[in-house]
């Protein structure tokens, strides 16, 4: 393991973390927020010297720099951003407890939006911004971010794939255009454009500056932080309508919008993910709507809260406009598959990602049609090109790994003594990256009432379904860090 | 697909379904049971009238049976035995609908022992002989049970595993003795060998023997019918005790018994299986004791019902002592958790089987290695062998198909309005042929509540989970009834 080349690429990382809570501090400033202020002052300079001791501690690191490190340095980044990042909310005494500071720090930059706040009206708004600017940065990925920005020479072409590879969501990444960096480049172009349209729909909508930023980057990210306790459930139909299409947007593979730039229309519309993310939607929206129609007065504001749950869910964003806690059993059996499936593969949403679950369907067919006719042989395809086996391999782990992830982390969360629901919503809902479950989780309540051991867990799990599983994994795995 | 020969092995088939029935319907005649008589009477006339026919109508079956052609035929042969085995139950008025005397014949035939009736003590002895014996036949299979006893000739070699792979439990069927034939035998000799020493120890502790016999068919056959409304929650610690070790007995893989029988001890020590099944037994039952030892009066009781707990859900047979409902969530998700696991492949237990969880787990540290060190090539190893990797690529079939399943029933049985805790844990008492869940199916409760739609889910998932779902899923693909 090339642990200094590890080293090398995190201590400029923390520093873009530091500039990350500069308009944070301002805010704090701004508002005369001392405490926060202090915090966030505290937090960069711990956060300075740390890079500085890795710059110094990786002057002379040998080249080479291959899959395996490209894994761990995702992990590791994730971990020590959230461990830095989470200082301000504790210093500040916002979150005091150390344990609940770095569970909503791991929420915000997973983009997952769980909470152990009771309320959040009363928190500083610069601590705001900084829960909610957490979820833009992580729905991207900072590693993608110093890419697009940092000037790389051509020799590290594999370096970057390795960790797209490792920071991406979905099953394989694509490359937009020959050069890894310019893909990077163009994807956080389209992610900073699609921000701002969702920030001026917001703001022409009548919401206050703060809140459409907040609101913007929690979207985006598909994160789900909000600054109301009642998250979207008292603003207009015109503002919960706009954040259902643009947390919808932010689940389509960015791909697509890249080819709808390059007027490649026929691509955009046979591509199967989408179609099939689509046909989620709308199929869900529908059977949702008729299992609530009963609880709200026109089927219009039905309509409203149905197609706004299955955006936040399916773009595992995770705000909520009402108590679904009261929905009937069937919707929220329902809720619980959406949870599971999640968006496409390259957006910004969580989840096993549609496209995994088509990879997965069309993996069993072949394995029922080739125990049928022994003899022959057929491949997976996916939008008419035939999928590397590699892939199915991967999807496979990747299967085994997320069922055993989910019964081990709900075993263990059940020591609080929760209902059965609370904890396997729980456990979903982080695993996922959504944010609220059912129950004592549900969207009225919060996960503050869990243990340390549980908040471990979660914070685990949220890491691990944000990095699909495997950087986690083998940061945990003993081979990783003996050597051979 | 060769129609003709499918039908003609099921003709004689439907005979021994006819000669099984025999012994209910003499405990009929001489309790003076006239209804549950005359309902025997016409299902034995039913059931030769259609062996008949098929005798008939496949006189001149062409030769070839395939993969395709096992899996249907064991698929059919479980449909039309317990569409026929549940006439007694209707006709006799004992359970007068007959989706719910079929749900009941599936549950037996498939070893769940999930049932509809809100008590059992009212019934007559020839049904409930008829409920319990049922769980025997299905334990080990009735084709396996044709083919040990019927003399098939050296030529039909591949028809006799093709059928042994689709309706023995597991991931890959090991032959014990170069023929097929002679291991179908020696596994039933044993099964038999079994059952016998089960009845013989429970009459020992003082069981009347109709009950001795019944339980020791459920025990056998890892059902769970009982005789009692409290199945054994009224019988001496001495009966509870047999049954636990009985029950863990028969989720053991057979062919671990026939190698003592062969006085190979280290074979039988050394396998893995086996080692993992008694980790997780030993484990789970110190667990599950220290999770409810403050419900009962002494540590000895509270081992007792955490082993018999433990015995009952891992070999899926679904036997209780005590209202398991009552438990902490802790124990209630490790209880979820050994639903999924299951017993030994090879017993006459259900779920996924423990050799799947090894194989799975073995298969993921594989996948993480390979995307550490691609250019690396290693195999899967089981008891020191490599396997085969078509044995991988069906476990992952298998993977997916499960939780797809899983994941589409407890969206579909939850239109009847339940709780998602009940939902969730019938689903997997069914599918895993275990038979009660918790809440509203759970140890004090039934099924019966459930609505006709949620009560085919769940045959379908009995029949699937029983047969390992190929053959199900087989019976219900377009492209098996397709000419090509």
């Amino acid at each position: 393991m090339n642990y200094k080349m590890i080293g090398k690429i995190l201590s400029p990382l923390l520093l873009i973390e530091v500039a990350f809570m500069v308009p944070a501090l301002a805010l704090c400033l701004y508002d005369g927020s001392r405490a926060a202020a202090r915090g966030f002052i505290i937090a960069m300079i711990a956060t300075v010297v740390v890079s500085g001791i890795l710059h110094l501690l990786t002057k002379n690191a040998p080249a080479g720099f291959y899959a395996r490190e490209g894994l761990v340095l995702t992990g590791l980044t994730w971990i020590v951003m959230s461990i830095l990042g989470c200082l301000p909310f504790c210093i500040s005494g916002e979150i005091p407890s150390f344990i609940d500071a770095l569970f909503e720090m791991v929420s915000g930059f997973t983009t997952t939006g769980s909470s152990i706040l009771p309320e959040v009206e009363s928190l500083s708004r610069g601590i705001l911004y900084w829960r909610s600017f957490s979820h833009w940065v992580g729905g991207m990925g900072v590693l993608v971010f110093l890419m697009a920005i940092v000037p790389l020479s051509g020799k590290n072409e594999g370096f970057t794939l390795h960790i797209l590879r490792a920071e991406s969501p979905g099953p394989s990444v694509g490359k937009l255009v020959p050069r890894m960096k310019n893909t990077a480049r163009i994807l956080y172009w389209l992610y900073v454009a699609l921000t701002v349209l969702d920030f001026l729909f917001l703001m022409l909508g009548g919401m206050p500056w703060f809140e459409a930023l907040c609101h913007a980057f929690g979207t985006a990210g598909t994160g789900g932080f909000g600054v109301k306790n009642d998250s979207f459930g008292s603003y207009s139909p015109y503002l919960v309508n706009v954040t259902t299409v643009f947390m919808l947007l932010f689940g389509v593979n960015f791909s697509c919008y890249y080819l709808l730039l390059l007027k490649r229309f026929r691509d955009v519309f046979s591509d199967e993910e989408l179609r099939t993310y689509i046909g989620i939607v709308v199929g869900s929206t529908v059977l949702i709507t008729l299992g609530i129609k009963g609880l709200y007065p026109t089927l219009g504001e039905a309509i409203r809260h149905a197609a706004f749950q299955v955006g936040s869910i399916i773009s595992t964003t995770g705000y909520g406009t009402t108590n679904t806690d009261l929905w009937p059993p069937f919707v929220k059996a329902l809720m619980l598959f959406l949870m599971i499936c999640g968006a496409s593969a390259g957006s910004t949403g969580g989840g096993m990602k549609v496209a995994r679950i088509i990879l997965a369907m069309k993996a069993l067919r072949r394995n029922i049609h080739e125990n049928l006719h022994p003899s022959e042989v057929s491949r997976v395809r996916f939008n008419k090109a035939p999928v590397d086996e590699r892939v199915i391999k991967n999807l496979n782990g990747y299967l085994v790994a997320y069922f055993t992830i989910i019964i081990l982390s709900v075993i263990v969360v059940s020591l609080d003594g929760f209902s059965v629901e609370t904890n396997i919503s729980a456990v979903l809902a982080t695993f996922n990256n959504i944010g609220p479950g059912f129950d004592a989780v549900g969207a009225t309540s919060n996960f503050g009432a869990y243990g340390t051991l549980s908040k471990l867990v979660f914070i685990a799990d949220m890491l691990a379904g944000r990095l699909e599983i495997f950087p986690i994994l083998i940061l945990a795995s003993r081979s990783t860090w003996t050597r051979r």
